[in-house]
């Protein structure tokens, strides 16, 4: 977008992945090589966007269905672009979101329940314009995932066989992983998939250096030729 | 839209121009002809719109400002379509409805505040595909819609010289009034422009024959060619 001239980065993936560590992670570097960085989360992200999240979460809108719920979401989305991510990019800053368009594209998508096309001119309202630089998607198992979470939730001694009813969550997981590797897939220049169980060390590596080059440069300018050497 | 057998009309203008009393008359007309009428309004007309309605109303969106609101309008809208106005025409009913989408063109239109194509587009999700198959603009000057709004608010006695605040309404009204008659240049099929300072009987006269050459016909089918004389 013109005169956008910070850097947009989302991040996606299923739980457990390890986005918000991943998130710090990058805030930090980022902001020892002297880059204004502001980290932000879906969905919430701004008052307004807030004050619908409490209303969704509170199950006042689902009665109403799936599609009042993605329009929904699909406000608070507009309120945090417009409010929070539009101007910080305008001012230069590198905007780090937990979560954006794609969680929406794969979770309403394989509800089944919404037409694609509807999805998608949804989302096009939402971002108004503001499309991420750079979307990494941290990448894993469903099963892994979810042994993460569950471990994360219920402390170290919680092993074992997964039940029926885990089995069944780790379809539904297998099912929205699926689908983003086929978005990275149909938007190989926006979207890069992170192999997620690699070290946090080693996927924050990667992370940088896909990252790097894409940074707003204060003394070159983000898409300046290399320097005049006349 | 393929399989939708009814009749979709929407009535649109400024305050005092009478749409309530013609949308009446035209489903008693509609009625006395046999057919299946169903009179509906926005905001509102269904329980989710009618929900987010009472929190546009409420005021605790305004804080977030006009584009929040035109998103909140917008999941009303969306909800109304696919819960009320959709299935009544699948069913072949003709469905009369007080103000759509062309309100909200020329309202958040006029407000300067929201970027035309932001509003096309979320009308464009808001209706998912059901544009009315005809709107009758009742068209009045600004000053004479106020003066009858105002009588009806105030008793027959409220007469005399508009002051300073109702010179500024009539203003904004007049605004209105041009953005709705630029519409229906623009979409001369679909809007017809009906003089609403004629008397309630012409007017009620003047749709009917808009309206009656459009009607479901459920011997002939809506869009069949004349009867085979073979």
């Amino acid at each position: 977008m013109a005169g956008l001239t910070g850097l947009f980065v989302t991040f996606e993936g299923g739980e457990g992945a390890g986005k918000s560590t991943q998130i710090r992670l990058l805030a930090e570097a980022l902001r020892t090589r002297d880059h204004r960085v502001l980290v932000t989360r879906e969905p919430g992200g701004s008052p307004g966007a807030e004050a619908v999240r409490h209303v969704i979460l509170s199950g006042a809108a689902e009665r109403y269905g799936t599609r009042m719920e993605a329009l929904l979401f699909a406000a608070a989305r507009n309120d945090h672009v417009e409010e929070v991510i539009r101007p910080a990019l305008r001012s230069g800053t590198v905007v780090l979101c937990d979560r954006f368009l794609d969680s929406s594209r794969v979770y309403q998508g394989i509800t089944g329940n919404l037409e694609p096309a509807f999805i998608e001119r949804l989302q096009m309202v939402a971002i108004n314009g503001v499309m991420p630089d750079c979307t990494l998607i941290l990448d894993l198992p469903a099963a892994e995932g979810l042994d993460r979470a569950r471990r994360r939730a219920a402390g170290p001694s919680a092993e074992g066989e997964p039940d029926r009813f885990e089995r069944e969550e780790i379809e539904t997981h297998e099912k929205r992983r699926e689908a983003f590797l086929e978005l990275a897939e149909r938007e190989p220049f926006r979207c890069r998939v992170v192999d997620a169980t690699q070290t946090r060390e080693a996927i924050a590596s990667q992370i940088l250096s896909i990252v790097e080059p894409l940074l707003p440069l204060q003394k070159r300018g983000r898409f300046a030729l290399p320097e005049d050497t006349t």
